[in-house]
């Protein structure tokens, strides 16, 4: 990055909250020269966790924090000086470019939405994340944001995906993908078979559907789904990779493999434990808000909340609210020439 | 097994018709002594792909074919002599224990509902399979029979599964988890919480909510969830393991890991390539008739083919359709009593 790019970061969140948030900033802070972080939460707690402020660091304060398990509307209503809701305010007011939080997905949600207000056209928020594929990375979304979603939430999302692929991995013209239970056009869910017929009416570079083994397979740049799925998606890739490659170092240990194969499953750049380790594509993307949120996963540890942070930074750079908007009023404008 | 196994093998449908059920079944024949097949088909086709008739071999004729992307609807009405009707007959009437077909899933789940009718309790067949999971196997279902299902179809999946895995698995207490975006109470659509509160009344040894990558980790013995989604989670996973597996073998090729890995990867009994191939799981049990029906992946080579009809003895000797009738009824009287 060429100019200074602020990141507000909810440190109080998480499952392990400023152990893992505060080592993490510090080490983005060395990693990255041009960036600026907001560290927000209790100042005595982060305090403890910080020998000396260093220069680009400033803390803001926050007397609480937004509970894991707390009922996202609660959240909402109640907490009105909390770190998460605090981070978020520091986007809404223009002093951070973006903001990252590992806290309760749905009342970062449920937050993100009620201060930052959405991108016009857009009704609710998405998650999405780059996830490893065959030739670079898939974005997949949504990931967890909306368990229900109408045809017109998976127009959304694949209008804001596309909106993603080209602003902040910049690919120019994202293939898209609807995911489906098989290619004919009579299988899935109502709202999918929709969805297919809106996808077809954009100007999207729409490839029809896709079934789950074309998401590793890299077979589009953005692959759409309801949020319900799509998390079980993930976390089923994670399981399958992690379970393989348990299973692989196993093999190794016991046998005359181990040193031969250091180097492929190792921790070296190339290693395929580096590779599809979740916490090197921690961070995801909350879309079609009128301001840039990475959601952490809740239990990252440093390194992982670390990928986060660089993913602020990326999105900070890419400048997409604007981005999307624009990509809505594209898509609207190619539906009405149909 | 011990006392004669009679198998019906749908031999004209799949992608690749008898050119691979064929050899299939004389493999099978070969692997097990006590193994009659009754292939059925058009019999000047079949016998193209004969030398001789082997003895434990009979050929059922059918004249017609149902295509693969035919619409079940018009598959029950129409083909009244097809190779996947006259399967399921003789499984109806008794001449066969149990059948396999690799034909159009919607065709095989319609013509199965109608000839072979449901369970008493059970109101749709569900698709299940063994997939490969860390200390075994776990039971997944439904895996594309019904792509919306009620709290009460979610609630017969579990009992169904349950029944398999004792019938088939040998595992005398199955648990069994319900897949959701979360462990918390509040996740997941209504439908999926509904079948929380009822699967805690039945007398199923039931765990709660698992997220996808419980499914390969082999949290549960069952794992129960809607078509829609178990079908992008078994095909999510097959893509995981097939693309971290190919990028395993294009590193070993490159680097002079090559002869140390070969073993590892390689075709050999514990070889991965081997355990994580989806052919050795094909053979998916349609459960929930009152007669036993193996699903076989349409683009199924022999090999795989071969996998279903493996199937289909273990499934012709463990009376499955009568357990299921009673953990139907063990699960009713359970809820009743609370």
């Amino acid at each position: 990055m060429t100019a200074a790019v602020v990141i507000a970061v909810d440190a109080m969140s998480g499952d392990h909250g400023p152990v893992v948030t505060v080592p993490a900033a510090l080490t983005a802070l060395e990693r990255h020269s041009q960036l600026e972080i907001l560290l927000v939460g209790q100042p005595d707690v982060l305090h403890e966790h910080l020998d000396d402020l260093p220069a680009r660091m400033q803390i803001v304060a926050a007397t609480e924090v937004v509970a894991m398990d707390e009922p996202p509307a609660q959240a909402l209503r109640g907490k009105r000086d909390s770190s998460m809701r605090n981070a978020l305010e520091l986007v809404r007011d223009g002093r951070a470019q973006a903001c990252v939080s590992a806290g309760n997905t749905g009342a970062l949600v449920a937050k993100s939405r009620y201060l930052l207000k959405m991108v016009d056209g857009i009704d609710r928020p998405a998650i999405a994340s780059a996830l490893p594929a065959r030739g670079g990375k898939t974005c997949m979304l949504d990931l967890g944001a909306n368990s229900d979603c109408s045809a017109q939430n998976l127009l959304q999302f694949a209008i804001m995906g596309s909106g993603l692929a080209q602003g902040v991995f910049g690919v120019e013209q994202p293939t898209v993908a609807l995911l489906n239970i098989g290619s004919e056009s009579i299988k899935g869910t109502s709202q999918i078979r929709e969805a297919d017929q809106l996808l077809r009416q954009t100007g999207l570079n729409y490839l029809g559907y896709i079934e789950g083994d074309g998401i590793m397979a890299g077979t589009a740049n953005v692959v759409v789904t309801d949020g319900f799925t799509g998390n079980v998606a993930l976390k089923t890739m994670e399981g399958a990779c992690r379970e393989l490659l348990s299973i692989v170092r196993e093999e190794v240990q016991r046998g005359p493999l181990q040193r031969a194969l250091s180097g492929l499953l190792g921790s070296g750049h190339s290693g395929l434990s580096r590779r599809f380790d979740p916490r090197r594509y921690n961070g995801a993307s909350l879309l079609g808000l009128r301001g840039s949120v990475v959601k952490s996963h809740g239990g990252a540890d440093e390194l992982a909340f670390g990928y986060a942070i660089d993913e602020a930074i990326l999105e900070a750079g890419g400048d997409l609210p604007q981005r999307i908007a624009q990509c809505v009023s594209q898509a609207a404008v190619t539906r009405e020439a149909v």
